[in-house]
């Protein structure tokens, strides 16, 4: 019988850390989880990671030995060459916090970190809706809207390392203002908190609210419309900048109401002329829930990638 | 003395083709062009190439055997990996072409073929404003608009080996009908074709005449003002997308018209927030005139790049 390879992966949310121990088949064999709450301070938190790594070795019956490494996936911006953490907006108190460091010290394995999209990407490629095609693209429309790009199963990087920020993809000029610089971003009509924003103008809670109404309620359709618009758009100027051969589409609202923007999405592949349209694809993620520290297991298992060495 | 490499670059358009003796730094020994003419048939056009192939080895006292390759940027779509060029639109006749096999017959040394914008990348970066900074994104504004970026040195490919199509990024919904099959692209609105188009709804002859009268003339300034807004729009999806360490500006009016749109382009930079911003530029591309056959040559010298071998 083949020893199969083992690894932790770490999904680190504004809201929600979790912890899995994953296997090379991207089997979850334990997992576990706790409130972020950056605040409390970064060292703080760090221990609770540490405390949760061994809590799921524990629960899988696997020991520190047996782990090939471990992988992190945090929301971003993240330095993965220095293995820094930098998002002092959603992560409050951590800016240039190092959790390879003191995961390497502990576990004495090697540690990967990557901006959670780029986890996304490589769980969907290893274990889910990915193989082998190229490029491909892993959009994931939730709170925020994100989004990676893997080329020949390598992640794309743009200048210093860093990865792209699809959700501030432009798509119309006239749409809300945006932290990223502009009016009218995708991320500014068609994430998860837009459509919230959206929402409380009409007298609606959230985005969930929206979307339940959408049928009977001429605000909610409009906002949804624009919402399903503003993901043509930017399926447009993906398929004519990174040209993928697929396009993974992931999140909450991005698998909750799949076909809802995968029929957009496929109009737009139909009436392009200056792309090979028969060969371009739009897919569900797979992993779903466990994406997140899947795809983070996914980071330890490719080893030919950035990885940081045992201390 | 070192001996230099030696190479011929040929750069077919729809227009004309040029072709040249280019060595290993860069330099142009001898050159020649006629008119493509593709409608002649392309076995005629490849005789011709063939006979100014010749003579520009003649004019540069360089021996067949000296070759280290054939170069040839040519309008796409282009398949570079099987060799063959498919443009019914701007070479009429020429689908599904093969330039590489007669090329190689006779003059026995590897041909490459790829889209002229991949060319003219390859060429800024070898001997040019490209240096080894990555990503490098090249775009050219001329007749049309075309683009092709470099990663860690090797040309970005989409599926099926294809190149992006920067030129039909959105940028507004209410623009031109294009080809590509959307309206309010970046080369509905800011390329010489588009500018020209827009012109003669004012009385005005082509781009030149509109270039000339923006000082003084509202109708040319408001086109003008509209090619620059949506060359702005354009940047903040490459911005967010490819994350360029380097934006090089080619082509007729990207070169001489560099400062404005450059201004315009920078000013995006300068307004966004979620990329390393300190560490992107936008130059002006340094081979002008000469750039698609010095690009063609330089493909001939990228030897670790796909290359068809001698037969």
């Amino acid at each position: 019988m083949r020893e199969i390879e083992k690894a932790i992966g770490i999904d680190i949310g504004g809201t929600k850390t979790a912890v899995a121990a994953v296997d090379g088949d991207g089997r979850m064999h334990a997992s576990s989880h706790f409130e972020t709450a950056s605040k409390r301070g970064f060292s703080t938190c760090v221990s609770e990671v540490n405390e949760h790594v061994r809590r799921v070795l524990n629960e899988a019956k696997w020991a520190e030995d047996d782990l090939c490494g471990i992988g992190i996936g945090c929301a971003g911006p993240v330095n993965p060459a220095r293995g820094t953490i930098h998002n002092p907006y959603t992560l409050p108190g951590w800016d240039n916090a190092d959790i390879i460091t003191p995961l390497q010290q502990a576990f004495r394995v090697p540690v990967r970190l990557e901006n959670d999209a780029d986890a996304a990407v490589v769980g969907e490629s290893e274990f889910g809706a990915g193989c082998s095609v190229s490029p491909l693209i892993m959009v994931t429309i939730g709170t925020g809207i994100g989004g990676a790009v893997l080329v020949d199963g390598k992640l794309y990087r743009g200048v210093n390392g860093e990865h792209p920020e699809l959700g501030h993809i432009p798509v119309t000029a006239d749409g809300p203002e945006c932290y990223c610089g502009i009016r009218g971003c995708w991320e500014s009509i068609a994430s998860g908190a837009a459509i919230g924003l959206a929402a409380r103008a009409f007298g609606m809670a959230d985005s969930y609210a929206v979307f339940a109404a959408a049928q009977n309620n001429p605000n909610a359709a409009a906002t949804i419309q624009a919402a399903v618009s503003a993901t043509a758009k930017a399926t447009w100027t993906l398929l004519h900048t990174f040209l993928p051969h697929r396009i993974i589409l992931g999140g909450g609202i991005g698998e909750n109401y799949f076909e809802l923007f995968a029929d957009a999405m496929r109009q737009q592949i139909s009436r392009a002329t200056q792309i090979p349209k028969g060969n371009v694809e739009i897919l569900k993620a797979r992993l779903g829930n466990a994406a997140g520290v899947i795809g983070a297991a996914a980071l330890a298992f490719q080893n030919s990638e950035v990885l940081s060495k045992i201390p």
